[in-house]
């Protein structure tokens, strides 16, 4: 069997995800992989070739990939790498910014289309699986609203975006944030009473801040508490610890989530679904899901479609190993 | 807008939960039932013409129907009908015997493709909703397993097909039969072990059984325990009740189920993932998921696509009642 031959864009938390999870998908294969700074890379890897990203034709042609997945940040890199990249190769990514993703789609579609490539957008768990199990429980249980919890689990799920957003703010040295679901509003929707919740109702926010010598705990508890977007909407609690506790006790990336429906069938009989899943390493899980659509990308090309795919449009077929007469025998 | 014209093949208790479903949909409307016997089906329900099924040309004629949904059983009607009906029109189907899924995809493959038909097989919540989350777990999660198990809650699922195989028994004038989960066998699968189970590991089974008068008890208990493959591998609780408690205590058609996978992410991070639904009525939520493939059918039959499809080669988005753009901005 000839592997799908992938080249990972970027070496971050999720590239070196996509890296880790390549090794259990016995169908494909990093060639290469591609960063803005590949020397740097090369310090601590150097299983297969690292290449400037830059040269793209350059790492193409050396390294002929069937996909790229990128790596890259929501914020400043897939804006522009990502057209950029979707005119040369089939390409995955994990585009986050969900209030974008209409005007990120429209890029990659008419980038990608008019290449003649397929780009799969804004994977991984949310966006991801829960917008399809968002998707499907509307369409199964019409009437009812599909909601997504976050940090079921004791220690809640840790959010790089409100961390990254606590190291911004002058006096703190380091920071961790954990998002909790708010378990009476998860009870309120099973009801099946589909309510309607500001954000500050379905979660609080635990912040584990390390302060700078000198600087005002109270003023920068203040400005968390008062961030806009970030903390203002919700109930925050603040811990200031050591640096020490901060790395023995806030290591690793847990995240975890739900997705819960809830209504009617018929005349009334009760109806409820969930989708629950819990990750030790948040950037692992996204770099699983990444991989499964590569696979999924590189058929979809292989059939000759190309332009912008999101998983609402990827049968699921399409992100198995398995051949349609083992899906039919075992998975059905 | 112009609906999507259904007609339900069958009044049983799923034909029943079809045109209370289709009500739900605004995009959709029955435009008549066809069954083996539309003169007692009429006695009790007159709001859309009610035809012969096998005058398959007049009702077509008639109604002008863009799909029709099989509501018979998969032993002896779906066999034998669905090939049939394949061969006419669009179909959409619950067949859920899941060992035979690969010949009957076949058969109804081959009567769709010629007629250049659309067939959507052996869909409901298992097969169907179920299927396709043990294919997405598995390749977000490669090497774990996905386990199914089903009658969670306190009262556990009422599974018909035991229910029947009771009332088979000579001596047994009425019975129902509830599955239950064995909780430590849900445990030990959260546990990322992926464990071997006998049947009898994963589920127990609870019977409340009417007994015809002067039917001997003891000799029906051991008929129910010893009878090979409904209740021999099980450890089964038998309940001798009257007709009033079980008119009482067991109507209605609740049943409940759960897709568990757990493994772990790049290099042993622990990860698992959940599909948990919950149903009032079971035969209306398999109406439910059925009218939504209603939709993908038809879908894919105005792409010019044919043959047999079934949940797992049909992209989310075909499910859903709303347009590419709104599931762009509400749903990812």
């Amino acid at each position: 069997m000839k592997k799908i031959r992938v080249v990972v864009a970027g070496y971050g938390n999720v590239g070196r995800g996509v890296l880790a999870a390549l090794k259990n998908n016995p169908d494909m294969e990093a060639v290469g992989v591609v960063s803005r700074n590949p020397d740097r890379v090369k310090q601590s890897f150097d299983e297969v070739p690292v290449m400037q990203i830059a040269d793209t034709d350059a790492w193409i042609s050396a390294l002929q990939p069937d996909v790229a997945i990128l790596c890259g940040g929501s914020k400043d890199d897939l804006p522009v790498q990502g057209p950029a990249l979707a005119a040369k190769i089939n390409t995955v990514d994990s585009f986050d910014n969900h209030s974008r993703i209409p005007e990120y789609f429209a890029a990659m579609d008419e980038a990608a289309k008019t290449a003649g490539n397929i780009s799969v957008i804004s994977t991984g768990w949310d966006p991801g699986i829960f917008s399809m199990e968002r998707v499907v429980a509307n369409a199964f249980l019409p009437g009812s609203r599909a909601y997504g919890f976050y940090g079921l689990g004791e220690k809640g799920g840790l959010s790089m975006g409100h961390s990254d957003a606590l190291r911004t703010i002058p006096g703190v040295k380091d920071a961790r944030q954990y998002t909790h679901a708010v378990t009476e509003s998860i009870e309120k929707v099973r009801t099946g009473e589909n309510p309607e919740f500001t954000a500050g109702d379905m979660h609080t926010r635990e912040c584990f801040v390390v302060l700078e010598e000198g600087a005002d705990a109270e003023k920068i508890a203040e400005t968390i508490r008062t961030m806009p977007g970030y903390f203002a909407p919700y109930k925050t609690e603040i811990h200031f610890v050591s640096q020490e506790f901060l790395n023995e006790k806030c290591a690793g990336f847990p995240h975890d989530g739900l997705v819960v429906a809830a209504g009617t069938t018929g005349n009334g009989n009760p109806a409820r679904v969930e989708y629950r899943c819990q990750w030790g390493s948040n950037p692992e899980a996204t770099a699983n899901v990444l991989v499964a659509h590569a696979r999924a990308a590189v058929r979809l090309a292989d059939e000759g479609q190309k332009g912008a795919f999101t998983i609402l449009d990827i049968p699921p077929a399409y992100f198995s190993l398995h051949s349609k007469e083992e899906l039919l025998a075992k998975f059905m």
